[in-house]
Order: C-alpha cells, then sequence, then structure tokens
C-alpha cells in the first residue's frame, strides 16, 4: 500500500481494492470484473441476505435482461429518469423488431408480467425477487463497486392488495437492509424518506439506508419503495376482490447492490490493507507456522490440526506453508487481504500447548489455549464483529455536525462532515442547498426524527423536519 | 394437460411448462421468465453443481456481460463460430468508443484478464467460475428452457502449467455434470468426445455429455473443452517455470446451462403434467387433508404436524389448507406441479395412527406408520429418485438402434431413433450423413468403445470408432 487513507482516499481506495485482489478494472470501458475474493464476500452477503427475503415469504425468479422501448417508456417519469443512462441493443438488418434496451432496473418488464399472472386476490400478495446484473451505461469516471456500466444486485418485487400491506413490506425490506448492512458489513446506517426530489422515478415514496463514508460523502446503501397503484394502472395490473369488485393492486420495489462491497471496504480498511467484518471475510482466520529447520514438522503439523479443528467448528480458515515467503511477508500479506484474526503457531505456542492469536482490526495479540481453541477463536471473532461496528457508530457520530444557520451548514459540508439540520421541506430550499454546498443534497428524512430548530437552517422559514445533508456517491 | 406427451410432444412440452407455473414467455421476442418454481429447480441445481465446483477447487468469480469487439475477434475460429449470434449495444451517439458485445460467452474477456494475472508458476492452476446470464441472437423459434435468447448457465475457466492437469480438469468437470445430471435429475447419458465438425469454436476438442429426449432428438446437456494453448498464444497468457523458461497455458472451458431444466420436464413428464426428480423438486412433498366438517380441526392439525416434522427432517414439504378446492381438485393441481410425493391425512389415517403417501411417478399408494413417518417418506422419494433414472435408463436402451448400413442408419433416425454405429471418421462421410437424415449429426464418439462393425455404416469404408447419431436440439 502506497496511499494513505487520510490523505489520499481517493488513491487510497482503488489501491486497496487492486492490490487485495478484490476486483479489477475490465478490459471494456466502465466495467469491473470481480476476482474470487470480492466476489466471494458478494457470496456471503446474498446468502445472509437471501434467507432474510425468503424468510419475508418473497420467492426467487428471474426475468430477462431485456426490455421492450414500448415497457420502458409506459411509464413516463420513470422513462425520463433513466433514459439518459440506458444502454440498447443495435437492431440486426432487417429485423422489423422493436428497439430493447439492457434492463437499468425491472419495474416494467416484470409488472407487463404481473399484469398477466394475477387475476384474483387469491393471487395477492406476490412477492418475487431476482439477483441478476443490471445496466446503466454511466458516463462518469468509474469507481470499483460503486460506479460502472454494469453492476449485480437483488431487486424485490412485490404486489400487494391494500396499500397497508405494501407499506409494511417496504419497510420490511428495509429492516431486512438495516439489519444485514449493521450486524453483517459493520456499517451504521441512517434509515429514513428520501425528499420527493430524491425519490425513484415512479415511485410514491423512497426509503432508504444511508451510511458515512470516510472522505465524509454519504453512501446510499439500499432503498425501498413504495409505487402506489401508480404502475399498475399503467400497466394494468388489477384483480377481483372476495366481493368481485376490481381494484388495482399496490406495488413496491427495493434493492441493494454490489456496492455495499466498497462501502465495507472504505468504512473499515486502513493503511495497511483491507479489514473485513467477520461476518463477509471469505477467510475469518489464517494459521501462520513460525519455524526452524528442526521444528518445521512439528510446527506444520499442529497448524494444520488447528485449522481443520478451526474448518470443522464453522469458521473459514485458511493456513500458509509456503516456504518461500517467511512470515512476515505473510502477515504483511494477510493484513492487506484483511482477514480478520491470524493464528501463529511456534514452538513455543506449542510447549504451552496454545496459539497466539493477532487481530487484524486492532493489532491486539492474546495466547489462546488449545482446549479451547473453537469456543475462543469464535468469541474473538464475535469481539472483532462487534468492535467494527462500534468504531463505525463512533466515527459516524464524530462526523454529523448539527448545523443551525446557512453559514454553519455550508461550512460543515465543505468540511466534509455530514449535516443534521432543520429544513422548511421546500425543493427549491433544497435546490439551493445543493448549489450552496456544490453538491450537497438532503440524504434522507430519518424516522427518527429530533428536533433541532424552529427555523430551517438553509432558508429560515418555519421548520417541517430535520434533515440529513451530505455530498454523496 | 390438453396436449398428449406421446401424440402431440411439441405442443405437451410448452403446455406442461406453461400450466405447471415454471416459465413463461417474456414480453421480448424469443425470451423467458423463469417463474418461482422452474427458478427453485435451478437453485436446487445450482446449490448441488457449485458443491462439486468447489470441491474441485475451483473459486467464483464474475466476468462483464460486455466484451469488446477486438477481444472477440481475438482467435478467428472462435469469433467465426459465434458471430452470427452475436448481439451488440448500440453506440452512443459521439462516443469515440469500441462497439462492445454481449457475451455469447466468456473465453476472450476472461483470458484478457488472465494474461493480466498469470505470470508464474505460482499462479497456476488459475480455476475460476461464474455463473451468469449469456446472450445468443437466436433466429429459430424459441423453445423454452432450450433455446432463447438469454439463458442462464455456469462457465468454469481454467488454466494449467500442463496439457495433462488440464485434460484431467476436463474429464473432472464432465464427470461433476454426468454426477449431477445422472444423480440429482434423473437422466441417463452418453458421454464422449465430440467429432472436428462439432467442436466448440477455438477448442483442440470438445467432450460431452449426450441425452436422448422422447421424441427421439438429442439434447446436449454439458459440455467440457480442451482449449490447449491456442487461446494463450492469442491472448498472450504465459508463465515462467520455476527454472525461469517462458511457456504457454494450458486452458479448459465447461458450462451447464438452465436447459437442463427443459430435459428434465421432457424426460419424466407425463400427460398429467411434470414429474420432478426428488432431488430438483423445489417441494418434494405435499399433503392433503382429507376431512368433512366434524373431523376438520383434527385433521387440520393432524396435517399440520405431518408437514412440520417432515420439513424439520429436511424434506421440502407444503401443505394445502384451501376450502375452497376439493381434495380432488388438489391431487391433480399437484400431479401438475410434479410434486414427487401427495401425502394424504384423513379420519382413518389418524385412526391408524398413519399417513398415506401417494407416488407421482407411478400413482402407487401405501400408509406409512406415524412411528416412521420421517424415515420413511424418506425412503419414498429415494426409491422414486432411482426408478426414475432407472425408467429413462430403459427407454434410452430402447431407443438406441445399431445400424450396420446406410439403410438402417437412415431408417432409424427417420424412426426417431438414436443410431449407434461404426464410422470411418471422415468429415465428408460426416456431413453426408447429415444430408441423408435430415438433420442427424454425430452427437458423440463415447468414451465407452465396443465394435460394431468393420466398416462405417455410412460409406462402407473401414472403421474408426463407433458413434453416436441423432437428430439434436
Amino acid at each position: 500500500m502506497k496511499a494513505r487513507k487520510a490523505e489520499n482516499f481517493h488513491e487510497w481506495y482503488p489501491e486497496v481494492i487492486l492490490s487485495s485482489k478484490l476486483a479489477d478494472y475490465a478490459p471494456v470501458h466502465g466495467c469491473i470484473v470481480f476476482r474470487e475474493r470480492g466476489y466471494a464476500i458478494w457470496e456471503l452477503i446474498q446468502a445472509s441476505l437471501d434467507a432474510k427475503i425468503k424468510a419475508m415469504g418473497v420467492k426467487n425468479a428471474y426475468f430477462p435482461l431485456f426490455i421492450p422501448e414500448s415497457l420502458l417508456k409506459k411509464e413516463a417519469d420513470h422513462f425520463k429518469g433513466f433514459i439518459p443512462e440506458v444502454a440498447w441493443v443495435e437492431r440486426k438488418e432487417g429485423e422489423g423488431e422493436e428497439r430493447v434496451a439492457l434492463r437499468p432496473t425491472s419495474e416494467t418488464v416484470i409488472y407487463s408480467m404481473y399484469a398477466k399472472w394475477i387475476r384474483s386476490h387469491r393471487d395477492l400478495p406476490l412477492k418475487l425477487n431476482q439477483w441478476c446484473n443490471i445496466v446503466r451505461w454511466e458516463i462518469k469516471q468509474t469507481r470499483l463497486f460503486l460506479r460502472t456500466r454494469e453492476f449485480l444486485w437483488q431487486e424485490g418485487h412485490t404486489a400487494h392488495a391494500t396499500q397497508e400491506e405494501a407499506e409494511k413490506q417496504v419497510r420490511d425490506a428495509l429492516d431486512a437492509y438495516i439489519d444485514l448492512v449493521e450486524n453483517a458489513l459493520a456499517i451504521p446506517v441512517i434509515a429514513g424518506k428520501k425528499t420527493r426530489l430524491e425519490t425513484f422515478a415512479g415511485a410514491v415514496y423512497t426509503t432508504a439506508i444511508e451510511a458515512l463514508m470516510p472522505d465524509g460523502r454519504a453512501l446510499q446503501m439500499g432503498t425501498s419503495h413504495y409505487l402506489g397503484e401508480h404502475f399498475p394502472k399503467m400497466f394494468g395490473i388489477k384483480y377481483m376482490t372476495e366481493d368481485e369488485q376490481e381494484k388495482f393492486v399496490h406495488t413496491t420495489s427495493w434493492g441493494v447492490s454490489t456496492r455495499l462491497i466498497g462501502a465495507a471496504v472504505m468504512v473499515h480498511g486502513d493503511d495497511k490493507g483491507l479489514v473485513l467484518p467477520p461476518k463477509i471475510a471469505p477467510e475469518q482466520a489464517v494459521v501462520i507456522p513460525i519455524y526452524k529447520d528442526d521444528s518445521r514438522e512439528k510446527v506444520f503439523a499442529k497448524c494444520e490440526e488447528v485449522r481443520s479443528r478451526l474448518e470443522k467448528a464453522g469458521i473459514r480458515c485458511i493456513a500458509d506453508y509456503d516456504e518461500s515467503h517467511t512470515p512476515g511477508w505473510k502477515f504483511a500479506e494477510y493484513e492487506l487481504w484483511g482477514i480478520p484474526l491470524r493464528i501463529e503457531v511456534g514452538p513455543k505456542d506449542i510447549e504451552k500447548r496454545q496459539v497466539t492469536a493477532a487481530r487484524r482490526d486492532t493489532g491486539g495479540k492474546s495466547g489462546i489455549p488449545e482446549a479451547h481453541l473453537e469456543a475462543k477463536i469464535a468469541e474473538l471473532l464475535e469481539s472483532v464483529q462487534k468492535d467494527l461496528l462500534e468504531r463505525a457508530r463512533k466515527s459516524l457520530e464524530e462526523n454529523v455536525v448539527v448545523a443551525k444557520t446557512h453559514g454553519e451548514l455550508v461550512k460543515a459540508i465543505s468540511g466534509r462532515k455530514m449535516v443534521k439540520a432543520a429544513h422548511c421541506g421546500s425543493e427549491e430550499c433544497e435546490q439551493k442547498i445543493k448549489e450552496a454546498t456544490e453538491g450537497g443534497t438532503i440524504r434522507c428524512i430519518p424516522f427518527r426524527q429530533e428536533k433541532i430548530s424552529d427555523r430551517c437552517a438553509a432558508c429560515g422559514s418555519p421548520a417541517k423536519h430535520t434533515v440529513y445533508i451530505a455530498k454523496a456517491y
């Protein structure tokens, strides 16, 4: 690692990803290659979230990558919102077929099927999810995991008989995301509603979770939308109630993407490389033999015993027996990889019937009696997981500044802080904040409202609610 | 079900898929929607195969959907093989960028990265796999699961120091496919090598597994290719040996796709609908209450007890308590769905402390004592799985005909049989077979060679080997 996180965050970020082999730039402009370690993090995120999604009674399905232009255009706001980033398939010569887009999101193609499948109240709720690739032809500079022309995500799409049931689904999905991000990725989030200006194209309202990155920018970690009867009216998704009335369904959609990996890199990493929370770490522990020629055999055997015991206990554990590298080289390499625990085994450890565990996050070392190996390592991993979240929570608290005046607001944003402030709720004022702060936007109106002031920090009009403001990725 | 499988197979096939809700036609031409039950089968196939892939030391990764034209063109045979089906992204106005294709397969984009990542013998073997969507702009009529413009698959791509190691990987991958298809999908296959004419574009040789469908057509179920140093030379994938010589790597690629689902539908289904092998059935058993008003409560409670016990035992089990449908309606519905076992619970069963299990494949019914519920149901599921494979194996044997003369060969193919015959090995003769049989091709040169004749059945020249010939999907 050459770049320093605190000094040059925007060089540090790609460097840590490339050198720890999480990902690489693809040979096609604006695209990413997920290497095996980066993809393994995604698989762990998927496994965790997929279980939560299935527990909500949502089933997985798969809809086409291709969306006919007429479908994409059916909901005007939606189309307007996405059109600049839509990629289209070249039409073959002489083919009279309609132009087709590569999905920038799948509401339209999914609703065209829901209109066909939903007839009666017995068909509701219909709750489907898909894990897939998404295409948005970004013009701006690529940022690995955060902004690429293709990325991976899940998108849930549900249809309900009533508004109440749909709104509950919107919140349940967001709660699942909060659980995932805070408890698996160890990143604290602020949950709330988006302002009209920041609402998903075509939604009645959007809820979201926002996290704060070390450079003072907010990163939207997940969104959950209530779409009302808006799309159903355009697509004709109607059902017959029990007393034979024809009604429109209420729909929701919600998603998180591979940008979550980028957030975990940014929040936890340091100048030595990645720091991965144990729950999403492809390897949770690495065993390293410390040996001389005469102890080699004994030490290797003990290492293998340790690795195998931990593996059997369900801990993702590797060992490195490569004799062409020194232990010191290996320490640095696996620190770069962000493996939460390093387990050293040397002749002295064997004598004491122990191993030495070193935490990646704090560097703290401790002797672990062999007799309690599995339980103690599991405990240590839990501590690392918990402490990473706590540290990130503290950092979030330290980097949120309450602003009561226009001057305070502008100063805080330019000082790379996230601002908590009272706001009047006017779109005009919201636009002016963006101009005055050179890009700061209202990230959300948090569900947990607290009273800061009677007056809007930006314009002095009567305050409507408290909001979080930051520049965003 | 209106169509009869034996009488009108090509109407029966889409009808059974649509009516059992496995899949649907998408709103864009030539595409499929995988509905939740169809996708659940794919998830079960994925889980089974992914474990086998990881056991071979292969890791998952993800490479871009987009391939620059220059990369796709780099290997001339490969490009020539795929060009007619390649879909391209429309270029944005004023954008000076290179034209990009949607991946018809990923060798080229992956090799461009391997050239960057592989430097030394220490980087080998490099074994990656990806689960992804694939685009081939088919002009022919769509067949659900079998031929659509987008489908899902996995593609393994490995690079090795030696030919020997690479060839072992080719065979290991094919063995994993044989295990999957025979033991999970209950479809017997013929494994062998492709003739030059049928080899993957750019490969040194292709191995494949072939299955026989009820209409006498072969379906290629999976392929595993040895690509030699062919692509590595084009892409410059070189490594430094231990004694510091520069050498090219040897590569392999191998894949199976969602067409496997179509094969399982075709091979096992009947006039009542799907018949799913238990290992890939989203629901392995359905519990149906048989009750009158006075026994309703008691029967429902017992059904729920049965369902819950089976679920705890790891059996995928649902129960249907819908009172607006008769048991008879439910029997028919779940037969259509292909659920391997139906479990009936009525007052008489409760009295006898048993449940009644009915097999979807044979219709056979048996009483299962409550005391041995989990074990007996698990046994029954195993029997169904085994019997389906046996039945399919018998059908395969009955539908393979040995041909010793040109006349026999042509007659057998036109009679919807698969032909086993001696062949001279000449491409010219192979082409003539295709013409004479109106599309019959050499499906493979089986690994298990048996001597049929000294003379080629088609041309009478000296025989080189025994082959299987059929029309194919």
